[in-house]
């Protein structure tokens, strides 16, 4: 058996639910799929001070999931918090959503758009587009929805989602779509039908990209950048 | 079950095994991995002449495929010769060796080396490396061994493979290694025990990505660049 | 007596007939303009797959050149279709009416915009735009015209293509306007005389380039990406 | 009176004491320079791992800094650690060594590089040069010297340095030299001396950077990515 | 005594004290800043004919300059006409007004746009945005408003800034503004009030590099671009 | 009668003697070549202080050519120099060698390499291949020859071209070469006789772009950034 452990860095359980089942509904029948989430901030990741209390969530646990003997992780986190330190912690793959989402829309689409929440945070997904080099081919916009509201039920933002993304098609060259939040999942196939473009969700893109890599026989290159952190302290030793 | 099928533009049934048996070796349970290569032309992709010839064939093929009805498609060949019409007509995704090992690359190192053959191919490498947008975290490599070389055993083409990978780490800053042509399959294991880095095959890569894009029900975006082709020949009609 | 040859990789009789005289109204005097197009399809290029078939159309009418003496080739498509391979095997320069009308752009305005058509094939501009590096300085833009109605005379494209050019010099801060398809020739005048902005049909462009490479005496390299495939087979192998 | 406060994300109080005087003996008249460092981790910035660590310090840093009244923030660190939440957090502008040490090389030399060490945080480097966008006007190189070592007396790394930049010189065309750690002040009256180029240490380059933002009148923008975090959590709420 | 002198190309006294009274705000309590301006041509510098005027002018102001022993140099003009030769021929750092404001916003916001006049001067812009890589960053806008109206009082050009502020704020993501003219000083605190994001004047950002350049005890790099023109002519031997 | 003007920006006759040689042996039939060059100074363009001084005699020579009714002009210097002000003044089109050479060396080669000399005016050409956007396809190298020596026979610095030539071959993945220097020509043909790539001289280049400009009736565009510069003096006005 194979775990993948899905990785959310604020504290939602409901948001952890809803990415374990976005994960474990693309996964291939041997994975099993987990999930955890960080303890006491942030709620959300809307900043980048969120990001620093997510980036620390996300290496603990990872290095809870290290002792659980996890096979490869999901960041399940627009901007994929915290990816650095966990590709150096784990022995196995790990892949943000972020990331994950980008290439999949690279595969099926000329140009695409990505759809993130709030404004604020384009400029986490700009980090993102930006390391893999994407810009020529993604324009990044954003809803101004609060994290919040999507955990109480996708209602509202569907309208938002839809407005921007059709914007998008039309505007931008557009022909795919990347949901730019974790917990969009619920959206996915309303948006599908509705614009009748490829819709993508970073978890589930992410759940198949380190399946993919485990099943290649490969795992984050020791050889520089995110060698073992030997003489780096734990989360446990630094904060208990 | 799900069929993905492995297109080999080029004419060699002793290729078109090997990476048949590349994409088996890390599919998921409940795929079953075919493959079909070109009927007369071209003997191996090693020119722009033969990417006419073999872009023909991979069209050929996937208009066979899409009869047969197969899922998705791996083009195996360095360079995704052929593969924008390819996801013109194909109603399943299509991923290149070329770009999905560029991707599984971005996932395990920062920087990484792609490592081709014959050195006048750097071209078609180069075309792939700029549509994705990672000219800045790759360099591209080859080594002077033709094609022929590869298919009669890997033998001669390891010794230069390594050499030209250790000094790709040394002094590019790579950090794992992509093996730019099809049919490398059986240099893998020796070279990641010899390198210590992930090396990695791009038809292995490209069959788990056709899997993940099938996995999350998306598949080529028909909003434009790859709307069905409705008023273009078919190979059959052009060349009978 | 030099004889430059204008490659149409569709069928069309007109539309050959038309890029000839664009070519043959901005020649050297001792220049010989000739043409000649594809025999069985495609119909035009508006798709990926209609390239496959326009790319060995190319090769054809290049093979058939380098027989009959040909001194260089004007590629009258704009995408630039079987450019790498005529390049291969043409003794001769080869010059795509998609660049040359670029680099002309570039030579006498700050920022330019490029109208195709139809909208599909805006990736077939990028893939050159980018090649050579110029998407900092154009925009590529299409109007809803399908190239059958070019070619039963300009008049319906003449309007979509003034309303298209005008947006983009108000939006744009584009200085110039290139015509993104061949057979374009007859709406240059009228387009310059309304816009007031150099207007550029790449067929002319191309036919100075491939005129001005032979006047240096220079031609492709055989150096590396464009040495003879001798190994490839031809199309006459392979067609019959 | 005007504080300008050096924030240490590492836990080494002679560091801290090193930087504080490098940014003293480039500060205004007007100008109190303060110091302060981070209280359990990490023992240096060399992982990924250690920057989650580092980010938090500087946040908690940056809490305290707030609570003192400082008008201005250097965060000496090469890499900018924790840089978006510090921006955030401050009312006053913040500046890392790293942004502000590539634009003081980009005002004295057309080509410049970086030697940073050790060679694993090159990819930290590269994450400034990309955000600002110099990748085209500097290489970034590293020693194989570690951090502690520079703590305990410049001497050995004075020679690597000393080399990898005469290296830099001769072969990228490098104008200028920019010092990718802080501590090493120490080396650069004796790396000017020998090499006769500018040699730039980033936290004298960014103390006088905040100093210019706060001559302006100006601090970070609280239009979109960097405004106030009112619903984000504190250090202290969430590690005590 | 630390002498820096604000260079300006055109022959406007208005402006000459405007530009130096803007850097006399912001200046170190040691710094002396003295100013000169352009004897014969340019009135204002709206043309690259102009820039062929304006960068003699500066080269002149620089000779004299050296004669007087000035420290550093501000070019205040921009697009920072002039400035290679100026840093060749000074002993002391020059930093142009573009540049400096371009790095000033980069501190300050994720992304910014720089508003110039009139239009045609974009590509000036242009210039000094490609040259420092940050394309990716900000947008160039210009307002219909000649450089002469400045000069007689701020009044109308104030409407067409701010409003054109606000169409980049609402819609190109811009978090900060970089006005593109010297003599718009007198804008600045109305417009940062009115739009409530950082506004920068060029002159006072570069005015404070070339401070902090002198404190770092760094000037230009002789190392080659910028190595002293010995074999040169001076202005005076050209034109007496 | 078309006439093209082949502006020197230096002093040297022998030079300007050289550079018109070079344009006749290409241009068509009915093309008459003249030249002319700078009256005081530049006795070389090797820094930007020569720049300034180039551009003012650029200029001039575009307004004497005006008033002979010249058609076109050609910039025979490195760099391009004065080439944005040439444009403005002049009512046809206006080719400099650097951008010409770039331009058709792209049409023949994959990669290519520009050897300019001396080393410290690398940044001059940088410039315009930036411009261009066409630093992904070459490299920019230099020798270490003075100006003056080219112009007492090309024999010193024909050994000089070929190494670097040879080493760009081998290492830089070129497959054409550009000479960085008006005056040049003499070394074309035994070059290419010597490497077997294309080798270009930017005069020659330049002169047939003009051409193929004049050929499709094309001038600069008067939108926006080259209008005519009404407002502006003339270099008579200026400096008698």
């Amino acid at each position: 058996m194979t775990e993948v452990r899905v990785l959310n860095p604020n504290t939602s359980q409901p948001m952890t639910d809803a990415v374990a089942a976005a994960a474990r509904a693309v996964a291939r029948p041997g994975t099993t799929v987990t999930a955890s989430c960080s303890t006491t901030a942030p709620a959300s990741v809307e900043t980048a001070v969120d990001e620093v209390f997510g980036a620390a969530g996300v290496l603990a646990q990872v290095e809870r999931g290290e002792a659980d003997g996890v096979d490869g992780y999901v960041i399940a986190c627009f901007g994929d918090t915290g990816i650095d330190a966990a590709r150096e912690r784990a022995a196995g793959p790990v892949v943000g959503m972020t990331e994950a989402a980008l290439q999949s829309a690279a595969l099926v689409a000329h140009r695409f758009t990505v759809i993130t929440m709030p404004p604020r945070t384009i400029a986490m997904t700009d980090r993102v587009v930006r390391a893999l080099g994407l810009g020529h081919r993604c324009t990044v916009r954003a809803v101004d929805v609060a994290v919040a509201d999507i955990e109480s039920g996708a209602g509202p933002a569907y309208a938002a989602f839809a407005e921007e993304a059709r914007t998008a098609l039309a505007t931008d060259g557009a022909e795919a779509v990347v949901l730019g939040c974790a917990g969009l999942t619920g959206l996915v196939s309303a948006l599908r039908a509705s614009l009748g473009v490829p819709v993508i969700d970073g978890v589930a893109a992410a759940t198949v990209a380190v399946e993919g890599l485990l099943a290649q026989g490969i795992t984050t290159s020791r050889a520089g950048t995110f060698a073992e952190p030997v003489g780096s302290a734990t989360t446990r030793e630094v904060w208990g």
